[in-house]
């Protein structure tokens, strides 16, 4: 399907790894995911592209080829990486499914990309012109290594589907240029937002040449020897220049730097063999997990900086959790998990995929959150959809942004998502998330597997996997249980197995046909933050299965949210409101509280409010703002214990 | 002592006002703010000025004069303010006590401003030299409006005092330049950052001239037509640029903006008779202190715009509560106490002088908080004493900022704190706050009456105070009872009452020698936030008479406060600290959990986890941080009711 040594594969180690991800081809997503490629292909890629344009942002390609940026340049200097990531997006797309339309759009602006390209590699439309800032001027804020890292990776999708085009040479033109500018005899500097790590070690996977690893290597080692400034925020980490990655014990500073930083270092740790790298990089995640991430999976507590904050930091009303930083975070986890083949890495990125990736565009396809806040307390306002938005901190969705690179993240990762799903080892194929579809293999040896999967997850708990591809010979089925599954079953010939969270393998010599059907549970469970989590204290926020439910006003008749109180021990109803089809909406008890008004909020006692009995509805998180302007909370006060 | 029609006063309505301030030299302070006004004197004055010095900052206005701004401008654009703001604090000092030292200073300051002026009045080290930025070209951001109104502010503390010299004459100049450039014909604009709204009704006050005053009064009818452009922060809000002040119902953005323009228009509106203005103003105070404001009296509950957050959006960890915010509330608190003669705007001051004003300064006058947080979860780091600091936003106080607004703005407070404790109205005298002193005090008729108080309060809630001066005809004596007293008395005479809190009013025929016994009460106080304030729900905090207390990691032995739970039913026990004499520590009961470690933050159960038994320390909040780097929390989650 596509030439020699290149697979269609978001992330493909050269080095063996534990884990061999799979071409995204060979897997199929049909229901949630599905619809969500399919959502992605129709209208999100166009609407990014559409407004690409609209912006000036490829007319800034255009003046950089006319010769008239001097008066013609728009936009934020990091405006071309938007244009490389829709690029990216496009790449996967075309990959996956023809798309003519898609195909001229890549041609056109890999054109227009080798026209506006100097002599020497070098490409980035806010620099270099006469008249503009010099290049590399300003490495702290100027974004240039950013902007080729997502050039860079546009090309590797391009050239893993098979196409060796204008696109790839001007990328690797590019990296070559990188290469001289910041080798070993060049610039002793790095960029102020890492992302050229992980796109140089692809580039070396994608075309085996040694220096894009040395060169990735390097700027990974030069970090955190303070060659930046400091910040406006009060020091280097927030640029992940303070310290150096060895050293750190947690991720800092600016959510998306530090995860893209660590997504190229575990790049290069995996293809230099550095054991010791890769297990500080895996126990700096595992800390970041464990105390500095969102309910939802979301990463970024301050909204100045879009940094992390302290352990256990965790405002709901004041989450950032950008959603780039999601769609890194699950770059980093799936590096992880091949890497180590911990599950617990794919339970993060199911619940970042569900809560951050599926929740950060409307479903239309035309609006998307950059801030994924857990606690909107007062309604939310439209944003105007014609003029481009700031970060839209109040909960909305926004067509565009003055800073846009959420949208194109959202859409370069659905297009990709097939390549998450599944791997391979020398024993068998294993399944990390549950979609319905199909997944067909070939395993190290050569021999081919196949696996189909039918269900309406998350919907529904039930997975039926019917063989559909074996030799007949022994091969290892493994499949993730969920960390928050409760009461999990698998059932194969006579027998139901129950599965404690981790992993389930089963081997057996397949046979094409041969059914299992795995049950997760979907009953809706109540869970409580860590105490040092001081911003939820006494709440309880509900789940069911990988998905985090929400109060949002839209459902509340004449209750005001900041008043309630859930009560955990009652029993839940459930069902599928009309006006959010396609999700299941659970009905728990609580009380609202009457409003006091006192002059003044504290108080010897707050006790002895009246209040009434109420039903408050829940929706999947992943579906708020879409009925307009709300109020929402993902925590609520609540009795009932534990 | 001073000149006809001027009185040493830092607040003077020209119109008729309810309460009536008293020049700052009719009240002499000993103990708690006698102290910290003897060391703003002796260290925080002096500090700020040798740091105006070294940062280059003077210099500007060197460079000015010479005409070498455009190679030596240094900082930040509006570091002119900052040497107005401590010439103001001199002209407070130099009228409260004389200081060759600091007259000297003023006089060269002054100079320099004389021959730094431009010959039309204008004003600014930053703008309007050959080659620099053109005057008024930005007025979103430029600061010029906002540093004449300080250098007016300095102006007119210094004519109070009875000086009418060079400072009066460049202020003046520099007023009536505004008064022509932006008058009904000039430009449609205001300035990004109020300040020059009040300055110019004082200005009017201090002189009589009307134009002032009218020019005060366009500035703030201007604001919220959206002159100004869009923010980085996402609106206008952000310098109240959004609506009419008329129609905002609460503070929004940046807190020390919104808090200047108040004080601004409620100076228009007490001079211009507009009842409607001060009563919205009054109604969009109080609930800001009812919704948007710490336990400290803290306003600005955002890093990001240091503005305010929504309603009831006030998280600990992320408290802003900028100390010019402090003083501002001051300022507006003071101006509706002289406007209403409500106690509750006494209370609001005193909670924020002891909690944030008195927190600002470290015990050596050597430094300064710019941020006042509520809690502080790791080990805070110490800043170069030799090096301006950002913000600091990890709780460290630092000697000097690249914007020091705070420092000198305490200089400023602290030297002109007398004029903010008692006035007088037909009736009599009123105490407001309760300090170590005398008071002295013309009645509206003429009638000169005085107090004494003796009182080692905050440390305890007993105040002695005997009349030091009466005609022998009856006068009211008007005693503050504070919102947070549980039990107080009055004894005079034979007779002890019970005070609730308000206004406690005697009327007698005061005799000199005549005493009077208040009791306020000193039992430390557990209080509990709304719950609305999501942030610190579960939560208890200790408060004793008008101090915050918190929990400091420097008083707890082998205890990590982000484990602790506090028995608010367990009895207190009182010490004074060998390490912060002059303060009341109290130990408490409580106990410490085992930090739990589980890879994933929300479980469906976080109940039995091991305790363990202990004493925890509290110390007044405004001492935290004076024993090197520490953690802090004021908020602790706590057992035992209510």
């Amino acid at each position: 399907m596509t030439p020699a040594g290149h697979r269609t594969i978001p992330v493909d180690p050269a080095t063996a790894v534990l884990l061999t991800p799979l071409p995204i081809h060979d897997v199929t997503l049909r229901g949630f995911w599905g619809e969500r490629q399919r959502l992605n292909r129709d209208k999100v890629i166009p609407h990014c592209d559409e407004w690409l344009e609209r912006a000036g942002w490829v007319g800034n390609l255009r003046a950089a080829v006319d010769g008239t940026l001097a008066t013609n340049r728009v936009g934020r200097l990091f405006t071309d990486s938007e244009i490389y990531k829709i690029m990216e997006a496009m790449a996967w797309e075309v990959a996956r499914e023809p798309s003519p339309r898609f195909e001229a759009r890549l041609a056109e602006l890999s054109r227009l990309l080798t026209e506006a390209q100097a002599a020497d590699g070098y490409l980035n439309s806010f620099y270099d012109y006469p008249g503009g800032p010099e290049r590399y001027s300003d490495l702290e804020w100027g974004h240039e290594l950013y902007c080729a890292g997502h050039l860079i990776q546009a090309a590797v999708a391009r050239l893993r589907a098979g196409h060796d085009d204008a696109l790839v040479a001007v990328a690797r033109a590019a990296a070559d240029h990188i290469c001289r500018e910041f080798g070993a005899d060049g610039r002793d500097g790095i960029c102020g937002h890492p992302e050229i790590e992980t796109a140089l070690v692809e580039l070396y996977r994608a075309t085996g040449e040694r220096r894009y690893l040395d060169q990735a290597s390097r700027f990974v080692e030069r970090r955190g020897n303070r060659t930046l400034g400091d910040t406006m925020y009060g020091g280097r980490d927030y640029y992940q220049d303070d310290v150096c990655i060895r050293d750190a014990p947690v991720l800092v500073g600016h959510a998306v730097r530090a995860l893209y930083l660590t997504a190229g270092a575990i790049d290069v740790a995996v293809e230099t063999g550095d054991q010791a790298l890769l297990e500080h990089l895996a126990a700096q995640f595992d800390r970041t997990v464990e105390r500095r991430t969102y309910l939802t999976g979301g990463m970024g507590s301050h909204h100045h900086g879009e940094s992390y904050g302290e352990d256990f930091e965790l405002p709901a009303d004041r989450a950032y959790a950008e959603t780039c930083a999601g769609v890194a975070s699950v770059m980093v986890a799936w590096r992880l998990l091949l890497a180590t083949g911990e599950p617990r890495y794919a339970d993060i990125i199911e619940r970042t995929l569900y809560n951050i990736v599926a929740t950060a565009p409307s479903d239309n396809g035309d609006a998307f959150h950059y801030v994924n806040t857990l606690h909107r307390r007062s309604m939310s306002v439209l944003p105007d959809p014609n003029h481009p938005s700031l970060r839209r901190t109040d909960g909305m969705r926004a067509a565009w942004f003055t800073t846009s690179c959420c949208p194109t993240n959202i859409a370069r990762t659905l297009a990709s998502l097939g390549g998450y799903l599944a791997t391979v080892d020398g024993r068998g194929l294993q399944v990390h998330q549950y979609v319905d579809g199909e997944i067909q293999a070939t395993l190290p040896d050569g021999r081919g597997v196949g696996i189909s999967l039918e269900t309406a997850y998350p919907l529904d708990g039930m997975v039926r996997l019917r063989v559909t591809q074996s030799d007949g010979e022994p091969w290892a089925l493994s499949l993730r249980v969920p960390g928050w599954t409760e009461k999990a079953t698998l059932r194969y010939g006579a027998t139901t197995h129950q599965l404690a969270p981790g992993t389930a393998t089963v081997t057996e010599a397949w046979q094409v046909g041969d059914e299992l059907t795995l049950d997760l549970g979907m009953t809706p469970r109540w869970v409580r933050p860590d105490p040092r989590i001081d911003a939820v204290r006494g709440c309880a926020a509900l789940e069911r299965g990988p998905l985090v439910y929400c109060l949002e006003s839209a459902d509340q008749h004449e209750v005001d949210l900041n008043l309630v109180e859930v009560d955990t021990s009652a029993p839940f109803a459930v069902r599928e409101p009309d006006d959010l089809p396609g999700s299941l909406a659970i009905i728990v008890s609580g009380t609202v509280r009457d409003e006091a008004t006192g002059g003044w909020p504290y108080l010897p006692s707050q006790t002895g409010r009246p209040a009434r009995q109420v039903k408050l509805t829940y929706v999947p998180y992943h579906r708020w703002g879409n009925r307009g302007p709300s109020a929402m909370r993902v925590w609520t006060p609540a009795v009932g214990g534990p």
